[in-house]
């Protein structure tokens, strides 16, 4: 088991173990590439420590994510993939953008029903900081309802620009920021590359 | 197919078609979270393209890695996964330190000649900016043969502090910077979550 030292030992009446094992909910946010990414790799540790895995894909396109959603569903039963709206489109056409806020709306309804029941034990709330930013669900409500989730249920949110209460709440922030990319050169993006 | 726009067109005389092909050599650095998990998150779209996967940990320790080593394992004979040096630990011991570097480059030689023979679409080398900056495998050397790498092997590198020649030659390269840590909060790692 790797180890690591604490700077500060928490006034919490907790042992380390209980608090090794406190639900983490984590948000990757930045421009850069892998936000996505690290959760679908953190979702492969979830699925080796045999947890139930919830996907909710809120992106862009049905399209997106096709690489990673057959390699966990070939990991099996344990792993549940949601996505909102099939062709969905996060492209605002005129009068077509409160269908997507619906869905939005429901996607997040469906979480919610979720944590209650604690139907899993690792979420990927892929790019849901969008509605968020968007207003298409209610921050506070978001972080209100994650903070009182029951059970032992982690979390991991990615996207642009979370939300400072978001980040408030959140054990674990990363932020992915590029360097450098492909498309600067001039290249676009490949199969087993980029989806 | 997720479409993007390049900015600018390079004067290569390829194809579009032909670019976007192009092997891939990403860096995942910073002092954050995620640069291994996106790596391995990365495998699972390398794995869902039908690609033959090599990974090559360099990390701290063998117990390391357990979790998206066991799910990747899962995924099939696609997937060889190298420990470099079983038992072997970074912690620095009077009179152990040369064995680490020889293993370090006993590692390096091994990629040389999977890179040599093709023998894997999709590497991913844990850890191994480490080996760079302690001198153990040669800086110039390892970017001369990826550079010069036949085929289309795509390949990842994760790990703290990459060599500027490094990232130099890499065509995408994301900074994971730490934001906020469950350690900070005196809370150290868990199962599922850490490894």
């Amino acid at each position: 088991m790797p180890q690591g030292k604490v700077t500060t030992v928490p006034d919490d009446g907790l042992t380390t173990r209980q608090r090794r094992r406190q639900a983490v909910l984590a948000v990757h946010t930045g421009h850069g590439k892998g936000k996505s990414t690290a959760a679908f790799g953190m979702a492969l540790r979830a699925w080796s420590a045999g947890w139930s895995i919830g996907v909710f894909q809120f992106v862009k396109s049905e399209k997106w994510r096709v690489g990673e959603e057959a390699a966990m569903k070939a990991l099996g039963e344990r792993v549940t993939w949601h996505k909102m709206g099939e062709g969905w489109s996060w492209i605002k056409r005129a009068g077509t953008e409160r269908d997507h806020a619906r869905e939005a709306a429901e996607g997040w309804a469906q979480i919610k029903r979720d944590l209650a029941a604690e139907t899993y034990r690792f979420y990927v709330l892929d790019e849901f900081t969008y509605p968020m930013k968007w207003g298409w669900v209610d921050v506070d409500e978001v972080v209100a309802t994650l903070a009182a989730r029951p059970g032992n249920q982690h979390v991991v949110i990615t996207g642009r620009d979370a939300a400072p209460a978001l980040i408030e709440a959140a054990d674990l922030v990363t932020e992915m920021t590029k360097v450098k990319h492909p498309m600067d050169a001039g290249r676009k993006g490949q199969q087993g590359i980029e989806w």
